[in-house]
């Protein structure tokens, strides 16, 4: 789970462009949760956010009071996208690891400021979490798009890393007598919980896609 | 899900420290995946990484060979750790959120350099994931030691953020109809695998700490 050098993501991108591409847009469309890297006054900040993806561009979006969403806006930053899919228990503590899937996309953040991309951004973002509820909720307001901040990346220099399999112990340590093996990581959504008050005929039909959301 | 400015940072973890703290070391101690934000040649970049604590610090380690370690060394790093729990959905598209817990640890990595002391922060790694298993493994060698690089931060300057509770309409919206409320989302361990060729006694015997790891 180190990263690759600038140079070498680079090349990776080029080199192996078709494959990458792939793998990049299936982890980011799998997994919404995002961790923002960008600089405030010079130091580094790390900032959880949900991601989506449209075409080639990844999205972001925040409060337009946002500290973080300002300080980003036209800066360098780095969108990393991890799943943490397991555990690795080998003989031996060097060879332990986890299963992961992690994507890092660089490049400089670019807030979208006309307020019909904006919304149609918006909207892009409930369609992959909750497809066709967009359209049934009580339309946003120009105060309200005002008030939201989106930022934008092209999903152009981007690293994969991919981890799975069983622990790899070198045949001297195969027979060490300890437990090893591996052990599955899996996030599930729940039960969905009705709103307090929320009609009863709403209450007893939850929409389909409910029934249908996933994050990883 | 944004950030405070690192003056309310600081400010904050003064007056909330015992809160502060207990809710901070509660977070690190729940949830091992960290995303690591440094710089490298002046441009953020953002590393996943399992992360552990010990007392008033937090430990992270990787290849003494990984271009993140040799750069996070006696460099600014932030060092964020969240927990998606769960989607809320209200009637407008603003009041859509998500129920999280994050915590971001902010200063100056210290490597551990100390053979003895790299071992200890290890064996207190494998501790807080696997009780009791450090002693079962093959012991380490010097040279899988010099192989490993161990980044340390004291739990200084941190901020925790908590979202949780039923969506917030205002009361306007409260009748729109639309379904509204919360999905929940939980990360569970599977069932253990054992690995290819573990000896049968050891496979149909697996440790107590297998079935109470957690990670959330």
């Amino acid at each position: 789970m180190t990263p690759p050098s600038p140079r070498t993501r680079v090349r990776r991108m080029n080199e192996k462009a078709a494959y990458d591409r792939a793998t990049v847009e299936a982890l980011l469309d799998a997994i919404p949760l995002a961790h923002v890297g960008h600089l405030v006054d010079g130091f580094p900040m790390v900032t959880p956010t949900l991601q989506w993806r449209t075409g080639g561009r990844l999205y972001w979006h925040g409060s337009s009071a946002s500290r973080m969403m300002r300080a980003a806006a036209g800066a360098p930053v780095c969108v990393t996208v991890t799943a943490l899919d397991g555990m690795v228990l080998a003989r031996s503590g060097l060879e332990h690891g986890v299963h992961y899937r992690s994507v890092m996309v660089f490049g400089t953040a670019e807030a979208v400021t006309d307020p019909a991309a904006k919304e149609a951004a918006l909207a892009a973002m409930m369609e992959r979490l909750f497809p066709g509820r967009w359209s049934a909720l009580r339309p946003m307001t120009g105060q309200e798009l005002k008030a939201t901040a989106i930022l934008s990346l092209p999903i152009d220099e981007a690293s994969v890393k991919t981890d799975a399999g069983p622990p790899a112990d070198p045949p001297e340590d195969q027979d060490w007598p300890v437990w090893a093996g591996t052990v599955p990581l899996v996030t599930t959504p729940g039960t969905p919980v009705p709103a307090p008050g929320l009609a009863a005929a709403l209450a007893a039909d939850p929409p389909a896609y409910l029934s249908a959301f996933r994050v990883t």
